[in-house]
């Protein structure tokens, strides 16, 4: 066995045999395949495809490269949830305190921003304090006392995954549904969750851009959790504008404790219950209310209690950026396109997102939106506020911008995408 | 400018723009682009292929990533020959001393083993004392006194193309024709030489395996050639089967020394005048008598003399394996087929060629046949020897053997295909 005939059957287009796939991930785990083998392999993969065959045994070769969590010991049932990731995606935040404080436990293992989208550390570690990295001792502690826990993967699941994940973030190799559905239902399923609902993100924001993408992926991903015992769910939900009227770290956990305060903008408030309905549900956990636990303040104190228990301190004030350049509305009219990878992008350049695994990302920076698509909105009003630490890199970011929202003539109609487009199951 | 925005352009079957390709040969050479960014920028290359434009631009960037040479100062004119690559290809050897001693400079900067296919630098290697790596001056000074040398190209020669060809050989990525093109033509133009006569090879054991896919590379070459002002020929020649009757080092070596004493395989014989005649002819030494040169010694001379003046002994004896092992005929009749790449694998794995770019290869390893496609074989007769200094390696090269050959019934019609089949000017 040798990485140049692995490469060379996926790029004459044949299917990968168990041995070959086997093989390949166990010696790039061990450093015998190199990052410039793998990436040849990943294009390839990309480009060419690969069958569900191939799929579910590249998921399981990639689980057998590290440890296998189990939260048998614990009284709850345990549900997680998996975004593909999107532009103001900050819903893991509510959702997470909000489906413990219905019943369940939540092993929130998270990870850090990807492109244009941003990630969920990089969020939660602009509260002055917070840790992300915690040993499984204390992920389990964390989960136990407070029904939830938002951490770090830790280094002995999926090692594979971790390594070909960060070698396809600087290759070009990230959007591809092989890839993407066997690096998140490895983790998945390495960690022990018993029920797991996946929001598939479609839209400009998303990896997926089309719906026949989405549900490829989603289908893809549903079959992997069920046939490994995983109760696996997804909804098809859209990304074509930003969720929320956030963009960015702090930004975004400013809006989250909103939501989790009572308040927040509608389409967060609406998908995250969404979410936490399926993944109660996929936990047995028919009766849980978690309309109520958002109004009565429970899943607030999860929150706070989770927040606490990582070392974070949810009264302290979060970072601000030191520059804000607001961009105004040219007429007046309905906003009926507000593009969400343009504006992912411009969080991106602005700070919020990193362009090497190894670069700081900026507390502060992102972008605030003051209309959403279906909005009226009058010429001259605050359209959209860019925050940054870094003023130079207004010019960088504002290069996005133009051609990224439409204003129709007041009157024109407008019909909204629903949040949630598809389930599947 | 960045590498993934460049990766995707290509991932996504875009043309890369002149701006994009000067940054990205540019920024791999100084080693700002990764590896692992190159291997998957070369395999989108490889699967979504690139224009002339962009060829055409790629070339000239190799190009420009290091110094020119010139070769104004000589007397005589010059003139060059490539190969694509095949398997007992030991051409070089022969043509390039036989064309100095028709009047011409052959300044033949060549390579080492790439897969399955020997590397020139390797035969010469099996010579006791004879030193592939010259610096610039000395090269000239070879030149200048035999007329001929065959040497390492030096590292200021399209240091990128040197880099990006290590990599694509151990990345599944050589089989791309931009790729092949802007890689032979980049080093030949920087080189300098006045005419170049590319000898493109079709069939299982050359990179090409279809006429369309040798005609479209060579006549990519040709116009990268014309347009950069070298006189430049190709010949499209068989490689279905091996030349002469040796692929091996040291094999390959004893059986040019017999083609310029006047013996040797016809077919070897056949294509080394073919070639020189198309080089002295490129070079307007239209008079030239090439079989004379063959026939009188004088070719031999200047071989003599051209690996004396590189420390070689053109008198010591070669390395021979230390074991053999003899494949007999398993019936008797024609033979009409023996697979050029099976051999070429055989002789790779018996310690021919490497595996990886550091390794050392074996002087005396290789094949033998005792009979070609055409030839009548008789039950029990030799039809290959296999030779390696290990003999373990005996059953990894004999998995490829069976099936590598036909033999049909005596009598049956065998149409030979001749060795040079087609010409592109």
């Amino acid at each position: 066995m040798d990485a140049i005939s692995v490469i060379r059957t996926k790029r004459d287009r044949g299917e990968l045999s168990p041995e070959q796939i086997d093989w390949v991930i166990d010696a790039y785990t061990r450093g015998e395949v190199a990052d410039e083998q793998m990436s040849a392999l990943a294009m390839a993969i990309l480009l060419n495809g690969m069958n569900r065959t191939e799929i579910a045994r590249w998921t399981a070769a990639m689980i057998a490269s590290g440890e296998r969590m189990s939260f048998g010991a614990l009284s709850r049932p345990t549900t997680d949830k998996h975004s593909t990731g999107g532009v103001g995606d900050k819903i893991t935040l509510p959702l997470a305190p909000l489906v413990a404080a219905c019943g369940a436990a939540v092993p929130q293992l998270s990870g850090r921003g990807l492109g244009h989208t941003g990630g969920t550390l990089d969020k939660l570690e602009s509260i002055p304090g917070w840790r992300a990295l915690l040993s499984n001792a204390e992920m389990l502690d964390v989960l136990d006392t407070t029904g939830a826990v938002i951490c770090a993967a830790g280094d002995g699941l999926a090692p594979a995954d971790k390594k070909l994940y960060a070698l396809r973030d600087v290759t070009g190799t990230v959007e591809a549904i092989p890839l993407i559905a066997s690096s998140i239902m490895s983790k998945k399923i390495a960690e022990g969750t018993g029920a797991l609902v996946l929001d598939v993100k479609v839209g400009s924001g998303a990896f997926m851009k089309t719906i026949e993408d989405a549900r490829e992926l989603a289908s893809t991903m549903v079959a992997l959790g069920t046939d490994s015992g995983v109760r696996t769910v997804a909804l098809l939900t859209d990304m074509s504008t930003p969720l929320g009227l956030t963009a960015g770290n702090a930004l975004e956990v400013r809006e989250s404790v909103e939501v989790l305060a009572g308040g927040g903008p509608q389409d967060v408030i609406d998908l995250t219950l969404a979410l936490a309905r399926e993944m109660l549900d996929a936990a047995g956990l028919k009766d849980a209310d978690p309309e109520k636990a958002l109004a009565d303040g429970s899943a607030m104190d999860v929150w706070r209690r989770m927040i606490s228990a990582q070392g974070g301190d949810p009264d302290a004030a979060l970072p601000v950026a030191r520059e804000q350049h607001v961009i105004t509305a040219p007429s007046s009219g309905v906003l009926t396109r507000l593009d969400a990878y343009d504006i992912g992008v411009a969080a991106w350049r602005l700070g919020a997102g990193r362009a090497r695994k190894e670069d700081p990302v900026q507390a502060g920076a992102g972008v605030e939106l003051h209309a959403k698509p279906g909005d009226t909105v009058t010429e001259g009003q605050p359209l959209l506020t860019l925050h940054t630490d870094t003023p130079e890199k207004f010019a960088y970011a504002l290069e996005t911008l133009p051609g990224s929202y439409d204003i129709a003539p007041a009157g024109t109609p407008f019909t909204a995408t629903p949040v949630v487009r598809e389930r599947i199951a």
